[in-house]
């Protein structure tokens, strides 16, 4: 089955907000087994509508549009589709009184304009949207189908998904598996991946998601059991390739990973930020549960926090600079003695834009359980100020949760 | 002058990565005063790439391609344009030594697929690719112009960049103004602007930024004092609307305007945080020059590390519970009295998915500056528990900035 993505306004088209619709339907409908061979964005125009749908018609079996269902008169995509379709457009009466009675409950102000949006096309089905105002519908044409989604991704979203679950069925069955894999960049993962003899029935593609990579698998085909043996035998290439270096099979979080294996082990981290200022703390603290791991967290920013705070001495911090791998053993060292943490973990480094006692980019990180076994690490990254913290972050939380993973 | 462009490759229409891209291109574009009237992306198929540069070429004036320009078989975008416009492909033979020259000073490996990426379509114009490999380059017809751009956005923006600012003309003026609105939610703006009174030759659109929300005003047309009237009368228009709810007029943002007014105040922050963990100490010194006002900061997350390091008393904890304006309030006071600050700021909320004392979505935050001046506030927030801390996170640099903004 073959899908296009239509979606519709004017946000997109002047570059003020990112298709995030388009990334949702496509990467549901891949996961499905459809094929979006297009996605395409136009303004609020009922030329342009139609010219994309009779396009889009042309060549794909589901044409999903989404947007420019509102109740203002820019909003035009019903209207244009049933131009395109030579139907007329009728009001659902019985939704009409539910509709007067629900604004009034919440206390909004019924205008006759919001009607426009519990109107749909004759013979279509509709979707309902619990989740705002404007209904969804299915348009069954031949072997084709239209469906017509609203815009804002709170309401698209679960729509969609409760859409999708019910009737769009592949005739083909489809086996999606993933790695997911720490440790080794994307790049580096392509090259092996490239040398591994996987069946030609399969997918392979890599996701770089930040703190890792996934690598996934999907597999479409007639044969079911075809299907199951040459996944098997690619899960066994890629544990075999990559072995210690994955820690999941099922999409699971870097984060989320190291908060669980901290939980069942009982043990308690705690952070001395200087580059991160608060991220890698946030990162944690991000994960339901968090408070079972991390209790206090320090953002020792100035030479004096890193000495007040976390007994950095004097000494170091001006015979090797803030930005050195004597000063984060030191802060982690520090912070695993002031708190009552099990692992205690540092960052300092250089962000930018401009270079200080170092250059851009230099960043060291401590991960300390005591002083027989901590782990120092020096990176050189690059990009703007934003992307050195973050890359930071990801790097730490990487060989933190490969240590874990093979120590616990 | 209309255009329309065309992302080719496959992880964007398998929902892989978000189309930055298009985003880029359209809102640079719709800067330079160009219309961009359709976005679409294909897969690296000929077939479909030609399809979409022949149906662009009919309503638009300028196509600009990214994405298919490197060294793979996969990449055929220069060979579908070719094809397309009947033309051949040459090697710029100068290039190849240089090319050979380059990879081995950076040590790797030259492979004859390498050319393709700087293979030129006769009779184009190329554009200097300093960021990576793969040429860019423009075909001129007529009066249309098809601009090939390769696919990763570190080459991508810059040499759209240098390309644009020499290039692209509009035969219109174009006036660009903007101001920035903290405290009020974008849908309210919106409302008020409905109720201005705006000349027709101007285009007022709102963006939400999080923190706050730029309202950006574009005028075009082909007379420039009539155009400057106008915006002048707009910005007079918006200022007296939304007065003291705008701080810039210069696309600042609100945590490196907080930055620059501590600095220059001569004032030192501090965070305790609980619900944010950590984001409000980040957003903080993710700004370059925010060791100037920022030392140490704490999160805790858990009621021992409130008691222990803030001198929360048990009775208001008990009594309370962690999440309450009591416990927000001697949380930043505490803060106060144990660094040396001069602005305490505390967090304390659920942010789910489950309830603990109280519903997920409550939040109290405290920002003090003495017994005598502080604000504590409770919000309501929505969303999954990224979203909660976001929000909260957004909430309170926006109310911190108002209250700086309206009292230095």
């Amino acid at each position: 089955m073959k899908a296009s993505i239509i979606t519709v306004g004017t946000e997109i088209l002047i570059g003020s907000i990112l298709n995030t619709n388009s990334k949702y339907i496509s990467s549901k409908l891949t996961d499905a087994g459809v094929d979006v061979i297009r996605q395409s964005s136009v303004d609020d125009n009922m030329e342009d509508i139609i010219r994309e749908v009779k396009s889009s018609y042309e060549i794909a079996d589901l044409i999903i549009l989404t947007g420019g269902l509102g109740p203002t008169n820019d909003d035009i995509t019903k209207e244009s589709v049933a131009k395109f379709l030579g139907r007329e457009i009728y009001l659902d009466e019985d939704e009409k009184s539910k509709m007067i009675e629900r604004f009034s409950k919440l206390g909004r102000n019924f205008t006759e304009n919001n009607l426009k949006q519990i109107m749909l096309i004759k013979g279509s089905q509709k979707i309902e949207n619990h989740w705002g105002v404007a209904f969804g519908e299915v348009v069954n044409l031949d072997k084709k189908k239209i469906i017509l989604l609203p815009g804002p991704p709170s309401e698209m979203e679960p729509m969609f998904d409760s859409y999708l679950s019910d009737n769009i069925y592949s005739d083909e069955f489809i086996i999606i598996k993933s790695v997911d894999v720490i440790g080794l960049g994307e790049s580096l993962i392509e090259d092996r991946l490239r040398k591994l003899d996987f069946d030609k029935n399969l997918n392979i593609n890599t996701f770089a998601i930040g703190t890792h990579t996934e690598v996934k698998i999907i597999a479409k085909g007639k044969d079911k059991e075809e299907l199951e043996i040459s996944v098997k035998k690619a899960m066994d290439l890629l544990y075999s390739e990559f072995d210690s270096h994955i820690f999941s099979d099922s999409n699971e979080d870097v984060a989320e990973k190291i908060v669980e294996i901290l939980s069942k082990n009982d043990l308690k981290i705690s952070f001395a930020e200087s580059i991160t200022g608060g991220m890698l703390a946030s990162a944690i603290t991000d994960i339901s549960g968090a408070s079972n791991v991390i209790e206090t967290s320090l953002v020792t920013y100035s030479n004096k926090s890193k000495h007040e705070n976390l007994n950095v001495s004097n000494s170091t911090l001006g015979k090797y600079g803030a930005i050195s791998e004597e000063t984060v053993y030191e802060m982690a060292k520090g912070l695993k003695e002031m708190s009552n943490c099990d692992i205690a973990i540092s960052t300092s480094g250089e962000a930018g834009p401009n270079s200080s006692e170092t250059e851009v980019g230099n960043v060291y990180s401590s991960i300390y359980f005591s002083d027989d076994e901590y782990y120092t690490k020096h990176y050189f990254l690059t990009g703007d100020r934003n992307k050195i913290r973050k890359q930071t972050v990801y790097r730490v939380l990487s060989q933190l949760l490969y240590i874990l993973k093979n120590r616990f």
